[in-house]
Formats: structure tokens, sequence, C-alpha cells
């Protein structure tokens, strides 16, 4: 690990925070880990990102940088000699951007939304949406990735992070609600890259246990409500 | 101009439209302005965009890129003979970064809220809340712009072209509601900011005029409801 001067805020479970951990290994850049607690927000945090007041917070020389997709591309821009995390051709890198935009402007919520809808024909069109998302995001994979093991091609890069950062949350839903997302027959090239994203050296550390994501999704539903 | 093959679909008065023709300007690229009437989408934006069937789009030697940050970047690592739009510091771009998306997350839809709020308690909230931005936004001048004339220093940079694609809707929401959002007291860096951006040559062609705003509101406000 190269040395550095990296401090990151966050908490095992959140997405977010993992697409930092992954980009930092990545670049093999070592860093110490602030685990914020569930619930509460540390004087730290709030110094911060005093606008948002939420983590992924990373702190590099001092300097407090916010919002996981900016971090990761401060990352890439600051160490410089470790793999491309963006494609190299801005065409390409464009097209990354873009679905990195939709994974989190699009499929996060109906995601999020397939958990908290109620009633069965809500439920049945959530599903129905992610889904289709899945089946976009399919076709990203083949435009994008043209052929290679993942979005980046050879190597993990900016979109896999995006997207394969939520792979826990993906897994978790399809456990609890006894469904396919990531579908063998349907979104073969996803089902593949899935696979090796999760298992990957920088990523199978980081992204957190289908198991233990049902255990804290089933306690937070059981907290009493505000 | 330099020889290009670039064709952008928008409409005038759209701020996000608006912050491509900043950037093919600023870098003195010519391109061929498509115009996409109202209420309808062409063939032609339809299939460039297919997932968000929305205006901004480029297309550059036959390609689309979408989203209108997305394309200033890519306007940005294409023609790097001009001027540049994204500080070269990795922090300072991350601040860039950071302050365009609390514009596109935050600001716009606040003033957004501004107009469309009922009730007089909801809407002097909503036009605390949109001071309380344009406060965070000098904050972020002055630490941005390092004491220069814009928040990209010496000339016009990303988050001048994130936030001043607004100018024209900011000044038909002062106009209509017969208030100040960019005040010489409170916010005195915004204020003479707002006055260079509006007046650079790469800018005051493209950002519509306040009054022709104003009667485009009033025509859609005028349109019997779907």
């Amino acid at each position: 690990m190269a040395s550095s001067d990296v401090k990151v805020l966050g908490a095992g479970p959140s997405p977010y925070v993992n697409r930092v951990q992954i980009a930092l290994n990545l670049k093999s850049v070592d860093y110490e880990f602030l685990e914020e607690k569930f619930g509460s927000k540390s004087e730290l945090l709030l110094k911060s990102n005093p606008v948002h007041k939420k983590i992924p917070v990373m702190i590099h020389g001092g300097k407090p940088i916010c919002e996981s997709l900016i971090i990761v591309q401060y990352i890439e821009e600051v160490w410089t000699d470790g793999p491309s995390i963006l494609p190299s051709d801005p065409y390409d890198r464009a097209m990354a951007r873009f679905w990195a935009a939709y994974v989190d402007d699009k499929c996060w919520p109906t995601l999020r939304g397939l958990r908290s809808t109620e009633g069965e024909e809500a439920k049945a069109a959530a599903l129905e949406q992610v889904k289709e998302d899945m089946v976009l995001l399919e076709d990203a994979f083949t435009k994008c990735g043209k052929g290679k093991d993942f979005f980046g091609g050879d190597t993990i890069g900016y979109l896999d992070i995006a997207f394969g950062s939520f792979l826990g949350w993906v897994r978790m839903t399809e456990k609890m609600a006894d469904i396919k997302l990531i579908d063998e027959a349907k979104t073969p090239g996803l089902f593949g890259w899935a696979e090796r994203f999760g298992s990957n050296a920088a990523v199978k550390d980081v992204i957190p246990e289908t198991d233990k994501l049902v255990e804290l999704v089933k306690m937070m539903a059981a907290r009493p409500k505000a």
C-alpha cells in the first residue's frame, strides 16, 4: 500500500461508502476507516460535510471531499499511478458517467421502492421496473465493456464501482423477496459480471454479506417508527 | 470557430441546454442548433436519448452524449486546446463538481418550488431556503474563485456554467415575485459575478432574457391542466 494521509468516514453497509473503499483498494492506497455510528453523526462528520452531513467523507491531507462519485473521481485524479478507473476515451468516459448517474438517480430509488412499496399491484410494478433497469444495464455492460469482463473492460472501472457497490443490496432484496433480479437467463452478462466483481480482491472484503444486510434490514424494520 | 461535427438538440429557454452552448462557445467550437419544439419530442431526440428522452443531447461525429454536465465534461476532454473549464487541481475539481451537484440537486428544485408552492407560510419557507442557498453559494464563490472574477478563477469554469445557466430563471423569479435573491448587500460576490457572467461573450447571447422567461412562464401557467 502506498503511504498516504487518508481517512474515510463511513459505515460498512453503505454502498456509497463502499465505492470509496473499492476505489482506494484498486489504487493500493491505505486509509484509516472511521466508523460512523448508526443513528448519530460525529463532530468530525458535521464539520467535514456541513452541507449534506452525510457519509462518505474522505479526508485527504486534512481536506474533506464529499459525495461518493466525486470522491472516486478525485481518487482517480490524485493517484494516477494505479490502474485507471475512468476510460481514457472521452466518449467512453461520458458513457460511464451517464450510466453511473442512471444507477444513482433511477435504479437505486427503484430498488429501495421495491422493499418499501405496499400493495401487491404497486409491488409488481416496482419489480417490473427493477427488471427493466437490469435489462438496460445488461445492454450498457455489452456496450461499455465491449465483451470483456467488466464495464470498465479488462479491469474494474467507474461504472463497475457505481453499480457494483449495490450488489449486496440487490442480493439481499433477492433473498428477502425470493426473486431473481440479476438473472442468468435474462441478463447473462450481468450475472457473470456480478460473480467476477464480487470476488475481486479490491471488492470482496468491502461489499457486505447478503445475510448481514438481511439482518440489518429486519432490525431496521422492527424499530419503533418516530 | 474550429471545424467540428457537432449538433445540439435543445430549446433556447432550457438552462441545461444553455450549459452546452456556453461550453461550446468557450471552446470556440461551432455547432448546429436543432430546436426541439415545446411539448413534442423529435424522432432524433428519441433515438439519441432513448433512456431519458430529454434535451440537451449533443451529437458529435454521429455519437450522442446526454445529460448537461456530462456533456460539459466531454467538451472539456475533447477540445483540450481551448481554455480549461475544470480546474487543474484535483481538489478544486472536486469542489467544482460538489457545488455543481448542489446547484442541480438542491438549488434548482428549491427555486422551482418557490414558484409552484401555494400558501403564504410555505412560500415564505421556500424563499428562506433559496436565500440560504445563495449565502452558501456566496461562500463557495469566495472559496472556489479565490477572490477572482469567476467561480473558475480568472475565467468561466464548470461551476460558473452549472450555476450561471440558471441566472435568467433567477432573475425571472425575482421579477415575478418582486424579491431579491442575488442581493448586492447580502451576497456581494454573487452580485458582481452575475453581472460579469451574464455579459461575457460566450454567455450573453445564450442566456434567455428575463422578460421572455416571464412571458413563457405566464403562458405555461395559463395552459389548461392535463
